[in-house]
């Protein structure tokens, strides 16, 4: 049996972990609580218990990659996570390293799920793919040549804070006009809102609204609703013909919780990409939905993690 | 002797032509009349006789490299050239191989230019280049893990086409708010003149006015051509960020005809960048002038040529 590999994600509200195989299929997974608070030693100790409670059917696991929000630095420290403040500063490789008795790889979970993504999913077969989560905030795995690129510092695909309108709406990282502030969930529900001529409480922290919810109403035909989501897929356009300027990527991939929304998204992003890019050739790019949906950071982690014991090896 | 290349810039109007050192240096260069109505053939010729003409001195060539705008397909074939339309479709390698009698290759202009400040000029020393010319158009090369970078078809680094402004001025590509139609030399002199409120008139064919005079008012201390520049350079910033956050690079070249206005330009594109930009951390990204001027593509070009032949002999 080849050798299979722990994929952990770590959110700020849980954890996902599944056992993968090197070729990205998941053999188990179970979803846990993070309890943030109770810090990562607590969190890697009950994965550890889990892992343990497994290890009969999964003999000879050597390695676990992990996959969390923010920056991470090479080595597995935790730079900057705004999901798990607490957590910054600590070296989570080592800590996970320690507990379960395994070789541990920490990478930011946008690059995890662009991995995932290219060797399992909707990047397969291609050698310059491009992934990009939409959600509350808007990232991006950037995989060049067959092989992740991290940039100078590991901090590369930042998408979503490129600016596609100077001066236009307000970013939560204080800029203006990034293509999260157009096309991340704040600006759907604001859009939406607008639309509807439902002015003066365009707040998605209100909770009364939700992307999931203008999803379905846009399903069932709601004009203001399919409106709304059109608008943000020509905003999303703008973003991926930029992206498709600057690296021509075979395929560029939207995965993340707004891209539930689908079709009515990606069809007006198709569109309005087309009509940003120059020359005929540019408009190969091909854009499609991810595939793995939320299992694609835990199993890109798995395989970055098998990837470096690989090269260790070597 | 290590062997040296020559190195060969076709540009609509001239073709600037030298002799390189395996490191880069320039041993003699010249400039001749492209005359582009005569063909790529005739051309091909004179290069031949001034290579002939540089023979006894310069034994042992093997190679040449050749740099040209547009869209050059691997192998040489000249796809797509705003400034020599009539060589459109012809396979420039193998016309000036046959000529010269050495081993001939072709990429882009601007492709060429990065590549010779990467290995001879303002990107020596890094390992993730990005290198952009400003002038009538806005182009860029990129340079990643110490290669050039192509992408798919060959086509990445478009980074004058990537939109800053949605909606904003019209771009010479069709499109509306790229940065070219904000930093390009067009954009410049339409800036001056609407700050001078002269108005009607902003148009850069006319030859009245050109970035040259601008910036040689603004030295003189003129503060709507200080404005002028100092706004170009605001937006500048705002593309430069764009490229720190998708590509994480440490360094970035401006170079090209408009970036004879050097700091005035590039001062106020720094600061607009690190207000762009997320995290401390991306802002370790240093923006600097290109150190070639016009010999970085025909360099470039030379060193590309060498590096092609050491990969065959390998």
């Amino acid at each position: 049996m080849a050798e299979r590999i722990i994929g952990i994600d770590i959110g700020g509200t849980n954890i996902k972990l599944g056992i993968v195989t090197p070729d990205g299929n998941v053999v188990e997974d179970i979803m846990i609580d993070t309890e943030p608070h109770r810090g990562p030693v607590d969190a890697a100790d009950r994965v550890n218990r889990w892992y343990r409670s497994r290890l009969e059917d999964n003999p000879g696991i050597k390695a676990a990659g992990i996959a969390c929000a923010g920056l991470v630095e090479e080595g597995g420290y935790l730079h900057n996570s705004p999901n798990l403040r607490k957590w910054e500063g600590t070296d989570l490789a080592r800590i996970f390293s320690e507990r379960l008795g395994l070789s541990v790889t920490v990478n930011n979970d946008v690059n995890c799920a662009a991995w995932g993504e290219y060797r399992a999913g909707a990047g397969a077969g291609s050698l310059h793919f491009v992934c990009i989560t939409l959600g509350t905030g808007v990232g991006g795995g950037i995989v060049l040549g067959g092989h992740l690129y991290r940039g100078a510092r590991g901090f590369a695909g930042e998408i979503g804070h490129q600016v596609i309108m100077a001066g236009g709406p307000e970013c939560s990282c204080g800029n203006r006009g990034c293509l999260e502030a157009l096309v991340g969930a704040g600006a759907i529900v604001a859009r939406y809102q607008r639309i509807n001529g439902d002015a003066g409480g365009a707040d998605s922290d209100s909770g009364k609204i939700t992307v999931r919810d203008i999803s379905a109403a846009a399903a069932a035909g709601e004009k203001s609703a399919l409106a709304a989501l059109e608008e943000t897929g020509r905003f999303l356009g703008i973003g991926l013909a930029n992206v498709a300027h600057i690296l021509n990527p075979e395929i560029i991939a939207i995965g993340g919780g707004v891209s539930g929304a689908g079709e009515m998204i990606l069809g007006a992003a198709r569109i309005s990409m087309r009509e940003c890019l120059i020359g005929d050739i540019l408009s190969s790019v091909r854009v499609v939905a991810a595939e793995l949906g939320n299992k694609a950071s835990f199993i890109g982690a798995a395989l970055l993690a098998q990837e470096e014991r690989i090269n260790e090896q070597a």
